[in-house]
């Protein structure tokens, strides 16, 4: 080791050696799922039934939202300009910004920050959303521009409530909501961003890997999206993200 | 629709409605795994039992390799000049190349290209070994710069092989390998990228989707890498993929 | 020096010192243009007075084309999501692959590859026309989406003959230009990539750095559009590059 | 044009049309040098000569740092991945963060809101100080982890004297750097950073440009890394930014 080693707690690997927090990625690939082992590398323990559970669903809420977001435009676009799918992907992953997919991140932040300091949900809602009014900002995770309510944040906290996940941070969440309404006089509901927000941040995970959910869930779209455009349009087309139709499948169930 | 209007057939989205393939996302986030969702993107169709199980393993398989690869340092030296988490995530990605991961594109479209002419596994072995050797050009999909026997690969082939996938695609990539050690007199084995080829033809998956499968699982892993970096490195530090040490637990069981 | 140690050969740097190839950047501040530096730090010398006068027109020739080219839809939208200026510009150059200034790097390649063959600029231009067409292929740097004849082409033309620069390249080029026409019935003209890449290759520049004049040029036009998205629109906007309109000064002379 | 058509006043395009700002490309390419184009589309207008000057001078002096920045190693390591050159420069732009090369942002910034307040440049300067050190926050654009005194800081100063631009930011960068030095007790100089923010705060250029000027100087400096790390290296090579050496050709004169 030269003087400019440093050191890493994620993989080990050596010949024939890949042990991902110190679990053989054989025994991995005989025994997890995906979501299991997404949520092992990122929390460094192996999840329980209930919290693998609630990776599945975090995870499967956010794989697309139809062509209109400004990733899938970012993605679909570096392959008009002719270039590979890896690239398409970084494309499309660069523009999960502050206004876009951030939300997780910083409405995660905001509810930890507010829980650790103790109180009753409901006067930390009102504080918070005093403060927000006072400082003319809008509260990352509520209110949507398509969604009037977002049947991903209802299917999220049912499933975090039936797995006894629920707890201080949905709380609030749900005190938010009411406040916001009784505040602004109209309804701003928790959008999925703030839904995942609330849910991770019950289950322990850190704000700053809030927005990490979001792509871990989004790139599979990202790739559909990629892969479409690569194999049913031209190069260097006209290309925006509002003039789209949809032409797949009709509704079915599993 | 205007002039430029163009078509989709991904995701259909409208107020309340998210319906991925034709699924409504809230029947999905309660039936389905991650996994399951990711072959449904990709494909279009839901996966078998089978196909689902498969999916799993595939994706397990790369998910972290370590702080060596170049993804990694991409992502790392991303956080290092001080941006973003999305950022970080599209810096490794956009490191995915033919010489990182890429394999497994290239590997899967030669294989495609063989099998669709048809003809012996063994013959078709034969020509394009000799092909790569007069165009003095590496099999992608072929050997590993750390792994003599790439314990990834056995593993996915035996579970493909209980689950009765492994077709033509894999018995050809078997006789690729025995005719490189007949010509070349030393054993190039099939690694991971090759693996992951040759079980993904057999599956039925266009080879231009091959690099998604790694770029899929591997985001996980650089969403890790860019945490740690974030939370325990200074910024603009001397960085290499050379000069790190694990130091994360020892090796446990599941 | 550790064994990882590598060697190059841009710039030497130390405590009070920074020479590029050679040069103290303070001497170079003091006497070099911005153009005259690109030149050195991508050759390894000086340029002499032609060479630094062509180098400012082929600079200045790309700067910017409106809101049309992807590389802008890319940089737009990804300040659209909330992102930094940095990410803006890589999302930009991200896009500018094969079917978008790439054609630089693919023109200047096929036509270094025919000069150094030999041989009379027609006989080339017929044998590679022909090839082109046999293969089904379009050749880059001939035809334009928008301009019949582009003004640009003319000038860079004109000035690399008064500076005495256009030699063989150029002379193919345009032996190019005219087999085309004979043979297709219509004109393809010599579009701004290909005669970018005439006149860099007839300065003696790989084609492999083709690319990199676009790049250079184009940037700061992308930074202008980054900061005009990030001052004049709201984030995540309905956006696409075929429903702008120019709303900026009229034409003027300077 | 359609509902979602927006507005753009950077270039006004058309068949054999292309108008910067209102001036004709073609009049440019004869008229302009690279640095004025830079100067015309960032801001609107022509620069004067003195201006252009200043211009060039930003511009040549962050053409490149050696292959220790993080950006380098960040375009280096997507070649290495077996990637284009455009994918290469953005993977080195993408580090430009917070830490590297965006101190000339938040410089700009904290001078431009100091200045706007009104008062003695020594008043600003200890007020920002004292703030500074009571939050615990370094002020960005000075200090230098290599050089004691940067000598493009001197040059640049040297320059915009000579042409009569140092003005109100300037005197306040000189008076903050006094500060530092008696509050601290050790010398903490003006680094290139903050020289640059300075001027073009002078020059009137807004602060979320900053990052800009960066950019522009340092790309040709990236792809001159990019190709020569395609050139010289293997690809998946062992890489860091601590371990090269130069190797290039010894100081020289112009």
């Amino acid at each position: 080791m030269g003087s400019n080693s440093w050191q890493t707690a994620i993989t080990d690997i050596g010949p024939g050696k890949i042990n991902v927090r110190g679990y053989d990625i054989v025994e991995m690939m005989e025994k997890l799922t995906f979501a299991q082992t997404v949520y092992l590398i990122l929390r460094g323990e192996l999840p329980n039934e209930k919290e693998a559970r609630m990776m599945e669903a975090i995870l499967v809420s956010s794989v697309d939202h139809g062509a209109s977001p400004p990733s899938v435009l970012g993605t679909r676009n570096v392959i008009s300009g002719g270039n590979s799918l890896n690239s398409a992907v970084a494309g499309g992953v660069l523009v999960i910004g502050d206004s876009h997919g951030g939300a997780i991140e910083q409405s995660a932040r905001i509810m930890q920050e507010l829980v650790s300091r103790g109180g009753a949900p409901s006067d930390l809602a009102t504080g918070i959303v005093a403060e927000m009014k006072k400082a003319k900002t809008r509260l990352p995770g509520f209110g949507h521009r398509l969604h009037e309510t977002d049947p991903r944040t209802i299917k999220l906290f049912e499933i975090a409530d039936s797995l006894q996940f629920s707890g201080k941070h949905t709380e609030l969440a749900k005190a938010i909501e009411l406040e916001l309404e009784k505040t602004t006089g109209r309804k701003l509901p928790i959008n999925v961003d703030g839904a995942i927000a609330a849910v991770i941040s019950d289950m322990g995970f850190d704000w700053r890997l809030g927005k990490g959910f979001f792509i871990i869930s989004r790139v599979p779209g990202l790739i559909a999206h990629a892969y479409e455009e690569m194999t049913t349009q031209k190069r260097m087309r006209k290309l925006g993200n509002a003039d789209f139709e949809y032409s797949g499948p009709l509704k079915r169930n599993i």
